[in-house]
C-alpha cells in the first residue's frame, strides 16, 4: 500500500458514488492527482506515511467539487453593468462593452476574478464559453482550476477580431494544444443558431467530431430567439441543430427554456445534455425551463450559473437551491426535484454529461481528487437531519472551507492558494472605472 | 454638538432615506441608540469626541439592517426535518415534533440559534410568530435583537398547553409587559383562519386593538387552505378576515399566494400589509404569489423568509434575490421588481409597514441605529456598477461584517458579541439527536 500524499480524515464523506454512500467519520486518501481510497477513517490509517499531509475534516462535510455546466466566466468584468433589461437589449449593451473592453489582458483579469469566485464557492469544474479561450485556459492552468473551454464561433469578428472563416483553423490549434491536457478539457463553443450561420455551425461540429470533443451552444433561451430562428430557417433551434447533425450525446445545450414536447423527446432520444440556468432565465425574464418534463422524458440535465452579467455571480449553491424550489412552486408539487437529485445534477450526473465520468463527479478510488470541504458548524447549518436537504436548502457559498482539484489544494480555510486575488480585484476595479464611463 | 458615541466613517452609505441618498465616503454618527447625523465623512468630523468609537467602514457598504416580516425563528430546531412534502402533511409532521419537543428551554436554544443566524446575515428586525413568545423576547433582549412578537392564537392547546379560552388573558400580560419596551415590539399572532375559530380571531383582534399593536396571521398560502376556509365559512381567508374586521393597516398577512383580483383590491383598500415569502412558497409547492399585481394595485408588500423548517434558513438575501428574479421569469418581463424596489421592501418600506417607520428603515438623524456594514472587496462583489443591483443580485449573507441594533454593536467583523453561539449550537445539536429518533 503506497502512502497517501494527502489523507482527509474524520469528515462526513458524501461520496456521490453509484451507491450514494455516506461515510460518517470518513476519509479520502489521495496519491498525486487521484483518489486511491474512500472509507471509514479507521480503515484508512494504513495510508499514513511519513510524508502524508493529514487534512482534519472534523465537523466538515467532504464531497466532490461542484460542476458548473454553463458560464461565461470572464464576463465578471461586467457584473451588474446591465440589469433589469430584456435579453435582446441586454445582449446589445453587453456586446458593445465586450467589443470595446475585451482583450487578452482584460480577459485574464476577468478569468482570474471568476475562477477565484468559483473556487471560493466550491466549484471545481466549469464549462465556459468565452472570447479568447486560450487566455482563460492559461489562467486555469496557473490556478489549478478544471476548465472546459474552447473556440467560439460567431458570425461577427469582434471582439476577438477573428473573421469567422478563420475560426476553424484557429480553433484547431487550441484543440491540438489541449487535447491531452489533464486539467483543461477542450471543446467547441459556437454561440447560437441566431448568431452563427449554418455553414459555420457545421464547421464547429466537424471540428468537435475531428477531436472527439464536446460541443456547447445556446438554444431556445427566449421566445424571441425561437421565433427568429424559426422564421429564418423554418424550424426551431433544436430542430435546426438536429438537421445540422449537432444533437449528439456530446452536445450541451444551454437554457432550453422554450421547448415543445416533441423537442424534449428529441433531446432525450439524441442523449443531448441540457444545462439548466434558472437564475439567469428568471432574471432576464426569459421564462422557466421545463426541467421536470425534461427529466421525466430522460433528458440528461445539469446546472449552470450562466455568466455573471446575467446571474450576477457564479454561485452554484444559489443555482442548486433555485432549481430545487422553482419547479416545485411552478407546478405546485413539492415532491419534484428532490434535494438528492439536485446534488447529483452538479456532481456525478454532470461529470457523466460532460464526458468526464471516469475522472470526476464522485469520491471513489480511481477518480481524480476534486474535493470540497464544507464547514458544518455555523448557525444556519445547525441542526442537520438529512445531508442532501442540507446541501440544497441551507449550505451556501461561504460554507466551503477548503477545495482540492486534481489533488492540489487550491483553497485552504478560505484562503486561496493559487490565485493572487487581491491583484485581480485591483485590476478589475481599475478597468471597471473606464467601463462605467 | 454632542460628541458621538460611535462614528462609522468612510463607507459607501446607502441611506434608504426619502431621497434614497447615496453617500460616497459617508459617515453615520450615533449617540446612544440613535443616529444623530448621516453625511459625508468630512462633514461629520465634528462629532468626534475623546470617547467616540470610530468604526472604519473603508471598502464597506453601510445600510439599514434588513427587516424580515415573517418567520417562525425558533423552528430552527427542526431545520431540514421534513422536506419535499406538501404543506398539509408537512405541517402535520412538524406539529408532532413541535408538540413533543417545544418547551421554554428548547425554544430558548432555538431562538438563540435563529437570532445568531439572523444577525450574522444582516437581519436586525424580525416579525416572529412562535410558541412561548416570552422566551424569544427574553432571548432577543439579551442579544440586543429587535423582535416583534406576541401571543399566538391556536384552537388546540398544544404545544404550550394554553387552552384557547385563556389565550387572551395570557396574551394581555405579554402586551402589558412589552408595550413600552424599546427593543421588543409586541404584537398579536393568531395562526390562521383554518386553525383559529372566528371567536378567537376576534378576541385576537380585540387584544391588538386594545393595545394599538399590529396583528399578523397566515392567509391564502395554499389552494387547499382557500378551499377549506371557503367551505367552512363561505368565503376565502381574506374575505373571512375582513368580515371579522381584521384587515387594517396594522395587519400583516403572510404569503397571500392564492388571491383573486378583487381580494388584491381589498387588501390595497384596507392598507393591509403582505409578507411575501417566495422561498417557502416555492419549496412547499404552495405556488407563486401575485407580487407584481399586488404592488401595482398599491398593496404594501414586504419580504419574509418564513421559518427555517420551510425555507430552510433565515437568509433575507436569498429572499430578496428570489423575489427580484422570480416574477421577472414568471411574467417574462425583466423590468418588473427593480433591484432598488426590492431593497426598499426590506428596509424603509418594511419599517413603515410594521409601524416602525419613525424608528428604523433608513439611516437618517432621529432614527435608531440599526445598521449593517457589508464587505465589498470579495471576488463575487467586484466590480460594482450599481449599488442596488449589487445588493440584490450579488451580495450574500456572509458579506455582512458588522451589525448594530439600537446603537449596540451585536456583530463585529463576523464575531457575534451578544449571543453565545457555541453553546446554542451545542444545545441544539444535542436536542436534534432526540428529535431525529
Amino acid at each position: 500500500m503506497q502512502p497517501a500524499d494527502k489523507l482527509i480524515m474524520h469528515g462526513l464523506v458524501v461520496t456521490m458514488d453509484d451507491q450514494l454512500s455516506l461515510i460518517d467519520d470518513g476519509a479520502v486518501a489521495i496519491v498525486g492527482a487521484k483518489i486511491v481510497a474512500a472509507g471509514a477513517s479507521g480503515s484508512l490509517s494504513g495510508f499514513i506515511g511519513p510524508a502524508t499531509e493529514i487534512i482534519d475534516a472534523t465537523g466538515q462535510l467532504v464531497m466532490p467539487g461542484l460542476i458548473n455546466t454553463h458560464t461565461h466566466a470572464a464576463d465578471a468584468l461586467f457584473r451588474g453593468l446591465v440589469d433589469d433589461l430584456a435579453l435582446e437589449p441586454w445582449l446589445e449593451r453587453l456586446w458593445v462593452a465586450e467589443r470595446k473592453f475585451l482583450r487578452p489582458d482584460t480577459v485574464q483579469f476577468g478569468a482570474q476574478l471568476a475562477q477565484a469566485e468559483m473556487i471560493r464557492s466550491g466549484t471545481t469544474t466549469a464549462l465556459d464559453m468565452f472570447w479568447f479561450p486560450e487566455v482563460s485556459a492559461q489562467v486555469a492552468q496557473a490556478a489549478g482550476f478544471r476548465l472546459m473551454t474552447g473556440p467560439v464561433y460567431f458570425d461577427l469578428a469582434e471582439p476577438d477580431k477573428i473573421p469567422v472563416e478563420q475560426r476553424t483553423a484557429r480553433g484547431r490549434e487550441f484543440l491540438q494544444q489541449y487535447q491531452h491536457d489533464p486539467l483543461i478539457t477542450p471543446c467547441v463553443t459556437p454561440h447560437s443558431t441566431y448568431t452563427v450561420s449554418p455553414q459555420y455551425l457545421q464547421e464547429a461540429q466537424a471540428l468537435a467530431d475531428e477531436f472527439g470533443v464536446l460541443l456547447t451552444t445556446h438554444a431556445s433561451e427566449t421566445a424571441k430567439e425561437v421565433t427568429t430562428v424559426s422564421e429564418r430557417y423554418g424550424q426551431s433551434p433544436p430542430r435546426h441543430l438536429d438537421a445540422l447533425g449537432m444533437l449528439t450525446e456530446r452536445t450541451v445545450l444551454a437554457h432550453c427554456v422554450h421547448l415543445r414536447g416533441d423537442e424534449i423527446e428529441l433531446l432525450a432520444q439524441r442523449q443531448t445534455v441540457v444545462a439548466h440556468c434558472p437564475m439567469s432565465n428568471l432574471k432576464l425574464g426569459s421564462g422557466i425551463a421545463p426541467l421536470p418534463q425534461m427529466r421525466q422524458a430522460g433528458v440528461q440535465t445539469t446546472l449552470g450559473t450562466d455568466g455573471p452579467v446575467s446571474s450576477n455571480d457564479l454561485d452554484m449553491w444559489a443555482a442548486m437551491r433555485l432549481a430545487a424550489v422553482l419547479h416545485k412552486g411552478v407546478q405546485q408539487n413539492p415532491t419534484l426535484l428532490s434535494a438528492q437529485e439536485v446534488v447529483k445534477m452538479v456532481t456525478c450526473d454532470a461529470a457523466i454529461a460532460l464526458g468526464l465520468g471516469d475522472k470526476i463527479g464522485s469520491l471513489a478510488a480511481g477518480k481524480e481528487a476534486d474535493i470540497i470541504l464544507i464547514d458544518l458548524s455555523r448557525p444556519h447549518l445547525v441542526p442537520r437531519y438529512d445531508v442532501y436537504s442540507h446541501l440544497i436548502y441551507a449550505v451556501g457559498r461561504d460554507d466551503v472551507a477548503t477545495a482540492l482539484i486534481r489533488g492540489r489544494t487550491v483553497m485552504q480555510q478560505r484562503q486561496l492558494l493559487t490565485i493572487d486575488e487581491a491583484s485581480a480585484i485591483a485590476a478589475v476595479q481599475e478597468l471597471a472605472q473606464q467601463i462605467a464611463q
